[in-house]
């Protein structure tokens, strides 16, 4: 698809604007019942379905649950089983490190550990921000030889590592065991070429454990998610549109500059980010803005506050459309049902706005309305074509 | 996707089943009309479609008439375009055949040939199964230099023959033409390396000739689907599950042991299958159970019995739902329209049954209730994911 988008782009002066709302699919809480987005009054919302056309998004594949990363990554158009993510560049790209296409980046966490070695608190008690920054400086006095480390605080007990070398392989398991009553992991190399970088890892690690060995209850640390970012074409690159993110949360950020996304200032709250979007609005070509509140509320399975989300995500749209997008889409990166408390598989209600809508017989924005709709049921990754053919941005294939 | 099924594959206590009543799928008899389907008294799968999802499985891509091979690979989770397996790979498995990794298999029919060798019956009369095996045990006298040769009865006029060597292509035509009127065609060998396999073969035909001259109507044979079995992963090195079958025909008995099935005693009635699974509900987390009559009405263009077949089917659910199976799907591999008298293209109803399911505005089991329902049109090979995440059985992808 890539080298037909690149084949077919046009560029014009058209807006197209992409809203997710993270973990927005959902189910009924009680059998026969609404979802979250059924149960939520969303006149705005409604309103773009009933005059445009809406349908389902397959994250990944049926079956599929999909994370954060291969979620956003098909609604931006890439596809996510051939695009992989570490969570360790991930966490980089969400802090705005500089991540080179050599360096390889972990994710890593404070931890307890007892006299004996084994983990008793996998978040070293949550400790704050404050004292993970005073932790990370005292990190930043590790060596290794052959390669430059970077320690970077990112949240609470959480860093992020990043080994910059040369002819370092990626391919080393997590040093967190997933759980408690274990020690760490040793740092183990999957192939040969990644070998020197699991010594390079054993060696911070031992060096860690011994600078952190009197601050209980951030004593210990372990890594995960150790990684090296993909070979990822721009947006720009794939199909002209100059793009920028609005999200308030460093992962979705560490996202959109991945596929070469302009980062901008989304201030705190939902009308911070929407009037963001207005403030910028003559400067790009595609916006992606990213409402974080109903996954937190689906995963702590709070179908009411979920509810609650939906609605005040609604809210904002008159804001966005009276901006005049030419193409504006509204979805989730996955599912996040309230009554699985977790990300699952069931496909994403979307709607599509736009000008050259065939619209369908459905009147509101909901999951089963959604299965009448024209998009049908939709690989995520073809959002991005549809959006870019309703912008008039991709010409005709073929004589 | 077999490749991100083993990377997420979680093991549980959940048990996952798969009813196949073969040939499901219909067309009305007369224009606006209601299909078989339609058309038969179905208050207990119409139940499940109520409180569960339904919709169409597509068995290998429009348009696109399966054999029962790739109509049930396809079910299994198996993309029946990777996985593509010979009819005398079926026979040989469907007769419990241990069939090695470089054995070749070929179907072969007893016939009957006029003095100038041409065939005026294809299957000999259809002579009993005591005759064939008579006939078969004469066949056991050939021998080819350099292959050990197996010859099995079937059942009435067909027989599987099996060549062990070793560096045998396995690419040869056909044998039989596929009409009367015309000589058994001589073996030939679509590749250099599968010249010495047709050689053989027509060694083991032209011995076959003189020994069967004198037992008219059988008096010759013909073969086909020569081939050699693909290397198929097991279910469990897939996703972990331990499969078990429970099928009366040989040839599904075959084809699950292809994945990797435990084969179990079927019994002879609908009813005799449902206690069977009842009987080894235990021992596994996967079961396929197969029921052969609807198909075998719909190619007998009888309509009417296929109704009273797909109620019979029907009537067995509650035994099965009563076992509280985590997960139940319901699904043909592929139509039998009595109109047509044959496998066709059409997609087929499916319902899938669970705790996590999004329900839809589907309230029977029908194709046109189908159409509506949250599954939507899914290539068949996508059910198995489907099932296992419905199952908790998939971990979430990525970060």
């Amino acid at each position: 698809m890539f080298d037909l988008m690149n084949e077919l782009a046009i560029t014009n002066q058209t807006k197209i604007v992409l809203l997710v709302a993270d973990g927005l699919g959902g189910l009924p809480r009680e059998p026969g019942g609404p979802t979250e987005l059924e149960a939520a009054a969303t006149p705005n919302l409604d309103a773009l379905v009933a005059r445009n056309v809406c349908g389902l998004s397959i994250p990944v594949a049926p079956g599929i649950t999909p994370g954060s990363g291969p979620g956003h990554l098909g609604l931006f158009g890439y596809d996510p089983r051939l695009y992989t993510i570490g969570r360790g560049v991930l966490e980089a790209l969400g802090i705005d490190f500089d991540l080179g296409p050599d360096d390889i980046a972990a994710r890593g966490n404070f931890c307890t550990v007892d006299p004996a070695g084994e983990i008793t608190d996998r978040r070293a008690g949550r400790i704050s921000s404050e004292i993970g920054g005073q932790l990370v400086e005292k990190l930043r006095a590790i060596r290794i030889d052959g390669a430059e480390i970077f320690v970077e605080p990112v949240r609470d007990y959480r860093f992020v590592l990043v080994i910059r070398g040369s002819g370092l392989g990626a391919e080393v398991d997590d040093t967190d065991p997933g759980r408690t009553g274990v020690p760490p992991r040793k740092p183990s190399a999957r192939e040969p070429a990644s070998q020197r970088t699991a010594a390079m890892i054993e060696s911070f690690v031992s060096q860690a454990a011994a600078i952190l060995k009197d601050d209980h209850p951030a004593n210990m640390i372990t890594l995960r998610g150790i990684a090296r970012r993909p070979p990822t074409p721009s947006l720009e690159e794939v199909c002209g549109v100059r793009a920028a993110a609005i999200a308030v949360y460093p992962m979705y950020r560490g996202l959109a500059r991945l596929v070469g996304m302009a980062i901008l200032e989304p201030g705190k709250s939902w009308a911070e980010q929407t009037a963001a979007l207005a403030r910028h609005w003559d400067g790009f070509d595609f916006f992606f803005l990213h409402y974080k509140y109903t996954d937190a509320a689906g995963e702590d399975g709070d179908f009411a506050r979920k509810v609650r989300c939906i609605e005040e995500f609604d809210a904002g749209i008159p804001a966005i459309t009276a901006l005049g997008p030419d193409v504006l889409i509204v979805t989730g990166d996955h599912s996040t049902p309230a009554k699985l408390k977790n990300h699952s598989w069931h496909p994403v209600p979307v709607l599509l706005a736009a000008g050259s809508c065939r619209v369908d017989e459905a009147t509101g924005f909901g999951e089963r309305q959604c299965l009448r709709g024209g998009l049908g049921q939709v690989e995520a990754k073809y959002l991005l074509p549809l959006a870019l053919a309703h912008a008039g941005r991709l010409a005709k294939f073929g004589a």
